[in-house]
């Protein structure tokens, strides 16, 4: 569940997600959503990849947050979340490949750490 | 319910999804996704958005589908629907400005297409 129901478009487009800021709750910002993983079987839309501009995405790495974690701001025009920036350097993080082709159960990590439990779960 | 579910990952991540060919049954190629749409509140993924290669999207059409409509086939490396290019050509389409930024009930008209009843409706 995400209260980004602000606009009058009860729908948003995953190229719309996909580059907008995430915020802690102080207004620093923490980095952007690189991309939306899906759950296939359910159809839900599970976690928000952040991503916090590596160079060139040389090294870079990638945090996915439950969805659920994200509100969206329309003041900010960004994601808040409830979240220090010391706390998400700590969370799991992966390379694109561990994230998209393999399946290392980093969902269930994920949603450990943030004490989430998805629908499908 | 999509039955994507072949590969090891029970997740996809959206920028996969979008590029993907989209086929009919009979193999031919429709055209490919272009984006998806997520339901805000429900966070499902509602719909896929297909395009069919305008001109540097000029006069592009946008046709959204819903998102159970679509089957992947891990053979074609595609998804197939269940539809004839004729019958898509009749679908409800739009240009991007008003799949999304605006709330003209088209989502109400794409679900009596293809007489789809969203979880959400």
């Amino acid at each position: 569940m995400n209260d980004n129901v602000t606009s009058g478009n009860p729908l948003i487009s995953a190229a719309k997600v996909q580059g907008t800021a995430v915020y802690d709750t102080e207004g620093g910002r923490l980095g952007q959503v690189e991309d939306i993983m899906l759950h296939k079987v359910s159809g839900e839309v599970a976690y928000a990849v952040l991503s916090f501009g590596g160079v060139l995405g040389i090294g870079e790495r990638f945090t996915p947050l439950p969805w659920s974690v994200l509100t969206y701001d329309p003041d900010r025009g960004g994601y808040v979340v409830p979240l220090a920036k010391e706390r998400l350097q700590n969370a799991p993080h992966y390379d694109r490949a561990e994230l998209t082709n393999d399946d290392n159960g980093w969902g269930a990590r994920v949603n450990d750490f943030y004490q989430v439990t998805p629908s499908w779960a």
